[in-house]
């Protein structure tokens, strides 16, 4: 998870930006409209080009809602800092966010194949080649959705500075504590046996780390 | 970021469960409806009993739109684990999430200045006690809220669990890379002079990663 560019609290308006933050992670939250309400879910995700793939249960019934074209907005936040300044009213975090706004629509036949496919890559790069696809059952169970990435729907926001510097230094320490997130050792399912190792796709996941 | 309870995929109804999840981080997306569409930021925020506190400008619009009293649903979302099956369609990941819906309303004066304290203290646990407290031109920049945490309101969701037994073992290597999130070293601002030790509330933060 690298920093994109460094500039204080800007939104942004290069779609590179955009996508860096997009692809960055795997997780955001979905948000619709529900009888006047707002209705929210997080969803893993994946991007794939100039748009979103998300998916879900076919059993769902707020998600199909939202997959026959209602009104969504897809959040990605990441916390990179804590930014401790001299003042409460100074201090912040570090973040990269993005907001895309548009209309689901779902995907069939071989269009869902793809975007499960990029799913499960999104997640463990190159995991898709090393086992079987899909089978029909688990198609038919499955709502496959795209979100399109259009020109004005759009906004990623990141901060990545120190605090806002004091009209007079106070002689005290103001600065930012960096979080970030890492892979682990993969732990073996209880079924496992000791001798099997890892896939390729999940040993290079956590050498990446 | 300790996990809570080991169940697999399962929605919780334990008091405790949400707040652990609302504890464990410290940024969410705030939802709510703007002229029939879907509206989304992503906050800081701090959970204050049954409460959750948030803040920003009171520059912004929309977000004294929702301030106002307009419903509104928040959601925070962290990715523990990446679990890797057999298959694509039974791959997944270990995530705790929460969604409180209810409405917003604005803090004033002293529950004002409690709200602030509360979200810098989320962030760098006892700061508030280190630095003076708000000035009135901080405060009036400031637009602080509650969003209450009302029984029937909310879900929380937490996955933590190997993946799903395959019905025949196919030999192959199944399980999860989890993913921490820890403090790192902190970085000075560029201002303070290389004598200047941080301060006891930032040494707490890095030595408790």
């Amino acid at each position: 998870m690298d920093r994109i560019r460094r500039y204080p609290d800007l939104a942004g308006t290069r779609r590179t930006d955009l996508d860096a933050v997009l692809d960055a992670t795997a997780v955001g939250t979905l948000a619709t409209v529900d009888d006047g309400l707002p209705w929210v879910v997080p969803m893993l995700y994946a991007r794939d080009g100039d748009r979103i793939v998300l998916h879900g249960s076919t059993g769902a019934g707020a998600l199909r809602h939202v997959a026959d074209g209602a009104p969504a907005a897809f959040a990605v936040t990441m916390l990179d800092g804590i930014v401790v300044a001299d003042t409460l009213f100074d201090s912040t975090a570090n973040y990269r966010s993005a907001v895309v706004r548009g209309n689901l629509r779902r995907c069939a036949g071989d269009e869902a194949v793809r975007a499960l496919d990029l799913m499960s890559d999104a997640l463990v790069p190159g995991r898709s080649a090393e086992v079987r696809t899909h089978t029909k059952k688990e198609l038919a169970a499955t709502l496959a959705m795209v979100l399109p990435i259009e020109p004005g729907c759009w906004t990623v926001k990141v901060r990545d500075a120190p605090p806002p510097a004091p009209t007079a230094d106070s002689g005290e320490w103001a600065g930012v504590v960096p979080l970030h997130t890492t892979a682990r050792d993969p732990i073996p399912a209880p079924w496992v046996r000791a001798h099997v190792p890892p896939p390729d796709s999940v040993r290079r996941l956590v050498d990446g780390r």
